[in-house]
């Protein structure tokens, strides 16, 4: 049996699901793949659990538990209060570790850095590191793989075939970032990546199309825990935006969030407003938004929420796409990702299914993880 | 400068695009990946090509246009008369090789075992090895990998994440094997795979829906080049049959060609007729299969020819889908692939895009290559 160390940054939503999913499969991967994952640190914004050997299955059981009640790893008996996730690199990582990262911080940059330095691999469902600075981005990026000597930033920078996966950052477990490594790697060219990355935004743009009210879809939306508590962090598009980073920078283009041109769903004059103000507001875009269907209707074509990489520019918006396009035809929360190539030409390699989730997505980064311990 | 010598087996169609590719992106591997990868021997049907320190880009370019002459590398100034592919890796294997096969043949059998027992990686283009007997499927799949010592022929088995991979054996350059090993890796239960694997028999769907003679559209494909000499080795199923067995074993099923259940576009009485007389003889199919569209249709239903892996069984031959279906949106002559699990339920995970042709799939081949360059 070949045991693989893991390092579990945040330990509520994807990594408490990762952490019930490698309970749940360990008799699995030990009959399949003669594999014992062993989760050596479970850490959370202040606090930390470490275990040598792994934490048993109980004491997971446990863990999660507690966390699920409100608790914190620097008040439980078998935690401290460690809050140096990269500390915790260093003291609990050994030949051959993992690092996960569940968070959605920037603050666990350091903690990746550094499980690098030592010659771990890292998996992450976090895509803050990837859409901080280029420069993270690219240490991240390359992690491990024999790079170019001569140019400490290649374009485009490897991606994906050393020792750091993040596939769960865009579409959650559908396979996109593979494919995008996989069609970079065979030195395919890639002239333009389109999709739909927000199931929530989805769900806004069908109702759109089957003509309800945009107030009355986001006010259902909403009722129905499909958007934030504040539903301006979906409409405004700065996730979907970091999704489109992650995609163009996976392309060697070397841009910023800066460069992403955004457009969300509702005005600069909405954004300072209380979310109740928001909700109330929200029927003076009705008209606008249905005179954009209809006008994009009468063309034979629809209205989506969609990210474009395309030409050296990522932009973020609602879209004009033929209802022939694949982007065309889809309905509701699907996520859906079109690569047009120069062999996916003129039609594009298409992905498509749920995009968001925690069970899905702690799903595809057991997958990534199952692909590190496989990779040197 | 890292160095991966690449032993290739089979340099027509697939195999010589491969080579022109490896050569077209030679300064792009170099600059990015900082990998060279050095074909140290080509091999033909009956003879073999070998330079221990790699062809270069002019031999390359020389042998593939010999070869597109008629010529044979048996009778080539470089070549010599070595028709044993199994004696060829022994001979030009060195540590970190990729033996990639590229061939139609089952021949390559013991050259590819040869490789795995010499700790050499194997990439495939050629469905045969994988769906001969399953004990060889087996130690294909299970290639390199550390396995449960305690059962020989573990259920599921280890597929690619060793030393092994064979993403174009279906559906070409689409990543279907790598979502496959990806779901499976994570223990995602998969309830069903469904799909269309032949770009020859989407063609000839579409037009029937389209309410042309069955007849008129197999005519139409064999004069346009869409099939085989004999389109009757498109018709009758066998080759996407090959595909679902290559999905069904992935899936941990222990299943041959014998269990699945194929039915052709043909009658067993038109199997044994000259070409000629076969296609006189298509017209008295073209009721039937007017009918049954016919039928599809009254109901909201669409005809595909399709695989489906489901329940331990594989079925391959028309079937009725609902027309709202991603299979039954698709037309022309993409392929589609509909993952049905417990994480992508009720809607499937969907892979659509071309399935076949020799630059895509050499394409595929050298990510496959790309990804073995990188793992142990």
């Amino acid at each position: 049996m070949r045991i693989i160390s893991l390092i579990l940054l945040g330990a509520g939503g994807v990594g408490a699901a990762l952490t019930r999913q490698i309970v749940e499969q360990r008799q699995f991967h030990a009959n399949t793949y003669g594999l014992r994952l062993n989760l050596v640190a479970l850490c959370d914004s202040n606090g930390a659990v470490l275990a040598s050997n792994g934490l048993t299955d109980e004491q997971l059981t446990d863990l999660l538990a507690y966390k699920a009640d409100g608790g914190k790893f620097a008040h439980h008996a078998l935690g401290g209060k460690q809050n140096n996730p990269a500390a915790i690199v260093d003291m609990a990582g050994r030949d051959g570790a993992i690092v996960v990262d569940c968070t959605a911080s920037d603050e666990t940059v350091p903690a990746l850095l550094t499980a690098l330095d030592r010659g771990y691999a890292i998996a992450m469902a976090n895509k803050k590191p990837l859409t901080v600075g280029y420069d993270v981005y690219h240490r991240i990026a390359c992690g491990g793989a024999i790079i170019n000597k001569r140019d400490p930033n290649p374009t485009p920078p490897v991606i994906n075939l050393g020792r750091s996966r993040w596939e769960t950052t865009v579409g959650a477990g559908l396979p996109v970032i593979a494919t995008l490594t996989r069609l970079v790697a065979s030195g395919d060219t890639i002239a333009r990546i389109a999709g739909t990355f927000s199931g929530t935004l989805g769900y806004v743009m069908t109702g759109l199309q089957e003509g309800k009210a945009f107030s009355e879809i986001v006010r259902e939306a909403h009722n129905l825990g499909y958007t934030e508590p504040d539903p301006r962090d979906d409409l405004g598009g700065i996730d979907v935006a970091r999704k489109a980073l992650i995609l163009a920078r996976g392309m060697g283009w070397k841009l910023n969030m800066d460069d992403i041109d955004v457009r969300g769903l509702y005005p600069q004059t909405m954004a300072t407003l209380s979310v109740g103000a928001f909700m109330d507001a929200l029927p003076q875009l009705d008209d606008e938004f249905a005179g954009q269907v209809a006008a994009a209707n009468a063309e034979g074509n629809v209205l989506r929420y969609a990210a474009t990489v395309a030409d050296g520019h990522c932009t973020v918006g609602p879209v004009v796409v033929s209802a022939d396009s694949p982007l065309g035809r889809l309905s509701g929360t699907d996520n859906l990702v079109e690569f047009h190539t120069r062999w996916y030409s003129p039609n594009p390699l298409v992905i498509q299914g749920r995009g968001a989730g925690t069970d899905v997505t702690a799903a595809g980064v057991l997958s990534d993880v199952m692909e590190l311990a496989f990779t040197a």
